[in-house]
């Protein structure tokens, strides 16, 4: 499956008091590397993906990190990014991000594809995730 | 065991272009919820119990969320956090946020106690939690 | 004018390595302040304003600030707000926050009443604020 | 005097629900492009600038900017940032975003060089900029 690898830099502004990321920013981070992968593969910015595709979003319906090594602020981290698997409207996303080539933070993620509500557009419902887009991960 | 329930008003600026909010917002929600319990557990700030108890927090090794329901702008919800259990030097810690008392996200974290390594205080290394600290939580 | 006053407390995550406010978190308190002093006028959220009015919001066009005094995790700062000028379709905010009764941060914001554009919606368009708004304002 | 130019995509977690940049995340990029300027003038991450100069960091004590034009998630804007002027211990900073090369916004901030001060370390302190610093950027 297409995996996507970028290099982020930590900024003061994603550090703490202690000096070290403050952990709700590397969700920040999974979301960044989400739009990434998905642009890898479609060539579309996520912008452009909502209007193609006529969907809301995927948002997360579970969310799960573990935190071996601390990043601080100055280092470049490598994140790594696939999607483990599709489902009918779900898919099951998995990051590595290493820090001087240690395993310092795995996340994973499960997310649902959107749109909105027909009888209410503040409400959100689940979809079919479009065929075309799937292929495209499998095909890379 | 010691409970704490907050209400919190859901910002503009926590939600994202879906008009829902950005998920690792809740973990920032978290972290001010552990926070507020410690505070209520000790009658100290965080910024007091680092002076009094001189460590350098208690960082994330693990967490987990799930989210069921969304929040949008507007919505006041509300958040009860709890320690599950305390360990030498890690605890785990509980959190459940309702809308219109609905549960909308569970949340589940595993802090470590930490120090300055004394050889480098770049570096962090776990440290037994006071037992004093423990005996506020149980004794509430 | 109507002015609107909240204690806010400084989280943790809302502070850098330094121990100090990170200053782009008293931009999003201001978001914050303005919500509540809107919602303290018209008795609406701003989700529920946003949908009675037919607007896409209020962005800034210019915003500063002046830091005094810095403040730390744990503090409680007081924030004052109040609308200095409406026109027709802009208004000018001024804030005020107080660290243990010492003006820590003034801030000048100028704001746009917009909807989204009717031949992109992608756009967004000055109109003029609803004369009943800007009553509530000055009747206060 | 030296000139830093980057390109910063716009992400989903920057946008608001109006869909456009959340103003704040403006100043939160500020902060970044400064970092990577000094970098590009000292060869330095900004951690190993705190250590080699012995100061704590440089604050802002006074931020303006004005936005003259919206960004939306998948966006590419360039930033282009520059000291206009150095002082015994401040300096102001000139930031320039550009969105399809057209000027989206403008940043003006001043900022002051610290260290702790010797009687109590939670406090701040000015001092005088290191004039190896300042031949850095004028030399470039």
């Amino acid at each position: 499956m297409l995996t996507n690898r970028r290099t982020i830099r930590i900024e003061w502004g994603d550090c703490d008091p202690a000096g070290i990321v403050f952990y709700p920013r590397y969700f920040e981070m999974f979301e960044t590397c989400i739009a990434t992968l998905f642009e890898r593969a479609t060539g579309m910015t996520k912008y452009e993906m909502l209007r193609a595709y006529q969907f809301a979003g995927y948002p997360v319906v579970e969310a799960r990190a573990q935190f071996s090594a601390p990043a601080k602020f100055g280092d470049d981290v490598v994140a790594e990014t696939m999607v483990k698997e599709f489902r009918r409207s779900s898919f099951d996303v998995h990051h590595r991000v290493f820090n001087a080539e240690k395993l310092a933070v795995e996340g994973f993620e499960t997310r649902v594809w959107v749109v909105r509500h027909p009888d209410d557009p503040a409400r959100l419902k689940a979809q079919a995730i479009p065929e075309e887009i799937i292929a495209k991960f499998t095909q890379a």
